[in-house]
């Protein structure tokens, strides 16, 4: 049975493992440093589709059925779907999973979603009322611009602290015994706000979040960020990751030796323009089900925390002068 | 340890119950039926607010506080929340919660969101890892109207098969041990599709999901709909309630007699000139908190199937042009 520290982290009793994961991406990913990693890349980021949203979706169906293939694995192996992604009413995940006929559950975490989808499939399979459940998420570019932002005809201008949301999907098959990384535990991220409400610098208002989480982490396990060989959080970017990093510092805990980004690794900050780095639940999702599974096969990482956060703010919210307030989950992840 | 059955309902091993329940509503559904049940009635559906979206946000906030009051608990003693709503992006239940410091886990099941929330919440407890959670949810007809059709200052006509949304929040706190009746088992809902791309006839779209859920249930179960005395779904209303009933006759199930739908009984349909029945997050959500569980407290009911259903689309997916799926949630509650 699951147990139940003083700070929230939940330590797993049976042995549940990410057994695989794929990721599908877009033009501009494809163009970037992880680009080999990645099991598919389309040139045409419309997938073929009339919309935007149709091709988000489009990846989230391609990235589930890739990572079903890769597992060997039909439908009928997956007790059960966690996804979400971040447009309304999450369609992306409605419209793309809905013909697998699989029991599903809808999550809205953000950017977080792949850590609470992994979190939730790993609590549920614990339960002993799942064997494997399957966690997908997504975003695109331009259907995130247009709803969240202007239409992209429109070329507004970005600021420096902006990040660019990535294209792409990633979906991650869990299971019990043995797989590419156990999960240990997972800690469910808490609603942080530091009050920003600048739209255009989520970096800043998700890094309290991460924050927290770790601070609970660490204080729940009685760890330090040098037992772990990777602290990789998503998608700060790259003004998120300093302030996360000042923060945690200023509280004595120093993360900087072993901390990485999603939102710094998928892009060429110098080549690719993107300002303060990639962003959105298809950036942490593709980078974590693609180059970090194939870091973990290949042992350079063994031992590592997972913290994806996420910006729990809308339009409306906005512009009715609300700030953002933001989460962040933490999965800690072992081969063995 | 959970048992998971062929069809996909999972049978708790623990004893799991709800512990107490709480319902805040606006003054439209405090004049209709149900009015005596709900904690708390609003006479000003802005709450005092300076918005639609801040005034549901502030149902949420309300209905957890009266529940961990009545409860005798305080936020410390939750160990997690699941909650959602029908705002883009959750945010009802984002800035509803945000002052509570309790873990949180957003969901999207539309309308399902209660059901979803409880089903997950069960689940949680049943793996060891919380002790106890809360499941949150609302609607609000205004900020609804505006976000799905059109600002109510405009006075558009509804249909008659269209449903009029709730205002309105629940919250059910459950954990180990005694409570006002026990989750015996859940059976997570399928996304179903039966091509219906009419926004204003939401009953017909969702019927089909909630005749999948309770055949799945039935079929693992081997019961019948003569052994329980509340077959419930949310949010039907009239034209859904009937076609689910045809449904399921078509296949040789007959839940006539034991049937009825939280959209039915939260207005007068003569009175309130509400169309088709209420709708809506809050709807079933509020009706449940409340009457059923003083029903449920009275021995009135003693074995029930609630089943709370979901449209997943949004006012994009329909003006591309659409069908819209939904889903529907079971939990069987017996009073013991």
């Amino acid at each position: 049975m699951a147990q139940r520290l003083k700070m929230g982290t939940i330590l797993l009793s049976r042995r549940i493992s990410i057994k695989t994961a794929s990721a599908a991406v877009g033009h501009k990913e494809g163009e970037g440093p992880l680009a080999e990693y990645f099991d598919r890349v389309y040139k045409d980021d419309l997938l073929g589709q009339s919309s935007w949203e149709k091709a988000e979706s489009r990846l989230q169906t391609e990235a589930s059925n890739i990572a079903l293939e890769k597992a060997g694995m039909t439908t009928e192996n997956i007790d059960v779907i966690l996804a979400g992604d971040l447009l309304n009413q999450c369609i992306s995940s409605t419209f793309g999973l809905r013909s697998l006929g699989i029991p599903y559950l809808g999550q809205y975490g953000a950017c977080s979603t792949m850590a609470q989808g992994i979190a939730v499939s790993a609590l549920l399979i614990e339960s002993g009322g799942v064997n494997t459940a399957m966690a997908v998420t997504s975003s695109h570019f331009c259907s995130a611009e247009r709803q969240f932002r202007l239409p992209i005809e429109y070329g507004g201008q970005r600021t420096l602290t902006a990040q660019w949301t990535v294209t792409g999907a990633g979906a991650a098959i869990i299971g019990e015994g043995e797989g590419n990384g156990r999960i240990c535990s997972v800690t469910i991220g808490k609603i942080t706000d530091y009050k920003i409400k600048d739209a255009n610098n989520m970096g800043a208002a998700m890094a309290p979040a991460a924050a927290d989480t770790l601070k609970r982490f660490f204080d729940d396990t009685g760890t330090k960020p040098s037992d772990y060989d990777l602290i990789l959080t998503g998608d700060l970017g790259y003004v998120g990751s300093e302030l996360l990093i000042k923060l945690l510092q200023s509280e004595g805990t120093d993360i900087s030796a072993v901390h990485n980004d999603c939102g710094k690794l998928i892009f060429d900050r110098e080549k690719q323009d993107v300002h303060a780095g990639g962003s959105g639940c298809g950036c942490c999702a593709s980078v974590f089900c693609s180059y970090i599974q194939e870091m973990l096969r290949q042992g350079k990482y063994n031992n590592m925390l997972f913290i994806a956060t996420g910006a729990l703010m809308s339009p409306t919210s906005s512009q009715q002068g609300e700030s953002i307030p933001s989460i962040a989950h933490l999965i800690h992840i072992k081969k063995e």
